[in-house]
């Protein structure tokens, strides 16, 4: 059900203190986080192997986590390296670690085999830190399978309905498809949207003169396990025509805004999963209370996701199965499927062949 | 479990404005259920059949219904009538109907065959509009399968116990037995009680003079699923012996008073149900203020039935199986569920014939 | 999982009124318990033999119980003897009855076979009537396996962990190991620690002179199904050399201060557990405002391990199973664990034998 070779991002860089360790789950997995000295981050499973207490209840001692209800200490490899009142330690005392790369402010684990885990297969994902926008950030968790969610950001044709109040989005976004592309480990998604995109809330941040006719194009990755990663921009009447109908050139034909946003779907267990998100302008658009702004409608949006998606999984678990009927704005989450089902049957064979 | 050929109330006519389409659960099966312009009722599957979202997150179209996931829309015979963004329309697109009609105040589906759909077999309830009536009603969630619930209906020896302080009942509920009658779906439940019927609250509705020596005659039927519709009526001593214990004439001996309450039990799931309840007056006898002091009475009293019925339930579910000890007040609770036995086995030896 | 031929406290004597039955659920069953008019309790199935509704929503009747569902009403030997409505009474409307005895101001209740209800099994609790001790009492319900708890109560190398705070404990109690001996339906866990035993809220109890130099001596039985029983004292330094490192004798040395407590450990469900507990200092060194003063802290510590053993419970329930890494310190659970096996095991061939 779930990739395991895989990054996931268990938390926002932020939310990791130097002082405090923290618990995850992460495809029904509990992991503890903690930083070092240095300012790494240490993930280990979050139960003790003397008696199964949550390490993430243990004190840090240094670079190293003691298990505060028998006192056991474990070191940032796992191993066990005290049992207080007892001077042999068994060498099979220790508890299994996770990769984990602080990367674009999230915190990511490798759920997989660790010898697997190559952080060129992180998602550019843009972080805080990224001088080129203005980003505002948020969580949201979902009772929901994330496929669920996954096939909900793979198909934008959902913004007609789902979103007509939030983003004030119009028809057009259901009405016309965007093109699709397979990747090694996801989709792309690319479209030119010449008509009236939204009306509202999120018009303001589009800063078009009065008067001004405009087209919008947007392109995201979506890769695995499920990372979105988008930049929208808006541009004067005719720029689909100069550029052929294909991706932009902000040299060519100055942009009137643009914004990017990263989003990240972490399955928590087989029902429930967090919705990581950063959302903001182009730093020469916009500023911090832009990205604010923008945050708000996000985070009305993203709610009015969850109430649908949360409540399809409830119609789909209390219901009989049965196949679905697909429509052509299915393409997106079909091909995602795909992609995953084929990463997990890969593991499945390499495991089988071992 | 279910008889599946069968009305079922999914709820008040009141309860369905025009503008809006709501969920309902019965049998374990979700139902969405609006109006058209006619005013007539559409039942549907609460859940599209291209990604599983509740239909009654939808948006009212005229007589159609949309989708508010990704737009599919539906007309009143669930049939799939737009894609957005698509021409074709795939002939498997369609959702399950299920027969509704409102009668009695009552929204009423069939579960069944929908061929077998005889309205002729919704129960003759007492609505509002019934001129003779003047009537409160409500409604209670149970977290207990209905068949306790229809238990209890059928059996008012519990009267003389759960009730002893709403309905100010007496032992004599208990010590005596009603008449029972086996009809094609259902039974019905007859007798005379000479003695002190009740104390209390309900007394005042029965509308003797001071001093006057009454009879109390209560006659209902119990029909499958779990309709009860039943007329009370006091009368002055000597009556019972006037109508040789069978059912008296008001044109012969006028009652002192006379009420009538229609009750349905109808399972949302194995575990959970809804009770729906009117009661009310003679329209000669009382008045609106007096159906509403008897709703509250039966709003207590439902809810000592409701407290000890999931209490039941609670106790049937956390220990061992075994054979309830019987008693001679079982008849009605016995017959009633042999009624929903034989009406189940004859739609099973149906469905193998075909 | 649970032994049945055993005395579990289903409470304080003081939770039980003269007026009123009460509900408990021990290893899974419910039971009703309530006096009689000499102040016995009787112990019932909560389960009416009619319908199956809790006989503790039932009414006392002289030294009978009433379910207050049909009427049916029982005797303290859980015989019907009365059906309203009916004459007679078949010979099978009976409830099963435990054997319950009061003791030491617990309830205790047997669950196994009556005729092996062998009062001299309860174990030696201390009493509110005891003179030579003042007690303060409470309890706490537990989201965990009993078994936890027993393993807690039975390795208090926990306290320089989880009691840090509470009871000020230092790290001498994980550094250090006590005697354990085996007894035969239980263990015996016995200690002399010189070091500083505590810092803080608990310190003020040991009534020792400033800068006195004390030693601590502490010895509690465990015994099954989870009953801990336990004398503490402080005593001037050199009393250990005194005694030979063995049991102290007061009247060869005075103490400083002395407390005792009597604890049990009652499964209520596989899940759930209930923790009931009396603490408080020798009738010649305190006050009831001491025992009070001591219990605010035993709820602080209680909360302490709760909070622990729970985040333990669930995270073996969410994790594959796995053998625990023990230390030394887990002699004293694996002891009483086997204890319970072999106390189980017993129980089964027996049956098997029947």
């Amino acid at each position: 059900m779930f990739v395991r070779n895989c990054w996931y991002v268990a938390g926002w860089d932020y939310e990791l203190t130097a002082d405090k360790p923290i618990s995850r789950t992460v495809i029904n997995e509990p992991i503890v986080l903690y930083r070092t000295a240095d300012g790494a981050v240490v993930g280990m499973e979050d139960r003790c192997c003397h008696r199964g207490a949550p390490l993430s209840l243990g004190r840090l001692e240094g670079d190293d986590l003691r298990c505060m209800y028998h006192g056991l200490k474990f070191n940032r490899s796992g191993r066990c390296i005290e049992i207080p009142g007892q001077d042999q330690i068994p060498a099979t005392a220790c508890v299994k670690t996770y990769p984990v790369v602080q990367r674009h402010s999230w915190i990511w684990v490798w759920m997989g085999d660790a010898a697997a885990a190559d952080p060129a297969l992180i998602p550019p994902a843009v972080g805080f830190d990224d001088p080129d926008w203005i980003l505002g950030s948020g969580q949201m968790d979902y009772e929901a399978n994330y496929l669920l969610i996954n096939d909900n950001l793979t198909d934008f044709s959902h913004l007609s309905y789902v979103h007509a109040n939030s983003f004030g989005a119009t028809e057009i976004w259901a009405r016309t498809r965007p093109n699709i592309t397979r990747l090694e480990r996801g989709i792309r998604v690319q479209r030119w949207i010449s008509g009236g995109v939204s009306e509202g809330v999120t018009r303001a941040d589009r800063r078009a003169p009065d008067g001004m006719a405009t087209e919008h194009w947007q392109s995201y990755d979506y890769l695995a396990p499920g990372v979105l990663l988008m930049q929208s921009a808006t541009y004067p009447r005719g720029a689909q025509e100069t550029f052929g109908g294909g991706e932009p050139d902000p040299s060519v034909i100055a942009p009137v805004s643009r914004n990017f946003t990263s989003q990240a779907v972490t399955p928590l267990t087989d029902r429930t999963s967090r919705y990581f998100f950063s959302w903001g302008p182009h730093a020469s658009e916009g500023t911090k209370e832009t990205a604010e702004a923008m945050m708000k409608v996000a985070n009305m949006a993203f709610t009015e996701d969850r109430i649908m998606i949360e409540a399809q999984q409830r119609t789909l678990d209390t219901t009989p199965p049965r196949k679905d009927i697909l429509t052509s704005a299915d393409v997106g989450p079909m091909q995602m499927r795909s992609v995953l089902e084929r990463l997990i049957r890969a593991e499945n064979a390499a495991v089988a062949a071992e």
